[in-house]
């Protein structure tokens, strides 16, 4: 199981695929929920008990419990016709949350982590996804075997790539982005078919991983073959 | 004052405008730092003393205590020929670091920010820079009287635009950015002569004010006129 907080988070969850199985709620919350599935169980705290619940600094008096979905082998049809991104060891919460949100936005719903990437079901992940998490599709698998099976052009965020202003991005394909420290393993620079490079004009030494994210997956949309 | 952490960044703070005034270093880091300019006080502390005066919870044994810049009026003139970033209230330390590295990546070292922004000689924002701050000149003013001042055009983050992707970016400019909840203020709004919009192809609510910034300065970096 899994803790969403706020509002909104709570009831795109239980719009969404996700089976969200208990809520708990202030009583001046309540009314703002409208209508509860009634398979949910729904609970009302106190403001106190709320306070001691919630892993929020400012408690916003919602919050519901969601089943983490078994992780299902992925068929690699399932990749044919869209992008996808691939993580390969992120490993701070609010960079992945960040990440779901950016993607979401762009329209990529699918991600394929790596076993040590972080728990994308982590209360700062969720938190830091802003909601976007009930929409997208999460994948821990092994990731160096899973890219070596694929049949989908692998972009990869590198060094010394081609420009990413310059790169015909196809109609299908996976975003394969790197460690914060450390970038992609050697092992999964050798699955990539298109190293790509963010163009870079000042002197800073890197960019963040969800900034980068968002750099690909912004170009991805503008201008994908569509 | 404000204090600097880690090897790389003290040592860019250094080669930097900024005046640093003061190292403290453990023994095992002295060696690494090269030689210091006579002109900066040098303390060799042990690693407990370190550990005590370190902001980060995994300290890296040395850190720099530089003057925080006196606050300048900016001449209009400086603004010609480039691309400055305004930000109008942004609240979150560690996106504001993120703003300053990425638009440092992209060649953009200037932020003028509205007084309630946060503060950059934070150390979560010193820290969040990666270093870049050095090469950034940072003004807080009144942001609202300054942009009725300005020659450039005005660019702003808004919700209801002209699509990103399709916005002519002059040679030079203010990309204006708002605060994470609410946005630029009403009054600041009317001073966007172009308003632009991240087209979005999902649901996502929205996006992370340093993943705007980042999107706003590669696609001035992009497409500019030079």
């Amino acid at each position: 199981m899994f803790i969403v907080e706020g509002i909104k988070s709570v009831l795109e969850f239980i719009q969404s695929s996700y089976a969200v199985s208990e809520i708990y709620s202030t009583d001046s919350v309540v009314a703002k929920l409208g209508k509860i599935p009634q398979n949910i169980k729904f609970n009302t705290v106190s403001d106190k008990d709320f306070g001691r619940i919630s892993t929020l600094r400012t408690p916003q008096g919602v919050l519901a419990l969601a089943h983490i979905p078994t992780s299902e082998p992925i068929a690699l049809q399932a990749l044919k016709g869209k992008y996808s991104l691939a993580l390969d060891g992120v490993q701070d919460p609010g960079n992945l949350g960040t990440i779901i949100r950016t993607a979401e936005w762009f329209g990529i719903k699918r991600l394929l982590c790596s076993h040590d990437t972080a728990d994308a079901y982590n209360p700062k992940v969720v938190q830091a996804s802003m909601g976007s998490l009930a929409r997208t599709e999460i994948h821990y698998l092994d990731l160096h075997t899973f890219l070596n099976e694929v049949t989908v052009p692998v972009y990869g965020a590198v060094l010394d790539g081609t420009s990413l202003y310059e790169t015909a991005f196809e109609a299908e394909g996976i975003i394969l982005l790197g460690n914060e420290g450390n970038g992609i393993r050697k092992e999964n620079l050798k699955r990539i078919q298109h190293p790509v490079t963010i163009p870079r004009v000042g002197q800073a030494e890197s960019l963040n991983v969800a900034i980068s994210a968002a750099l690909f997956c912004s170009e991805v949309s503008r201008t994908q073959v569509k």
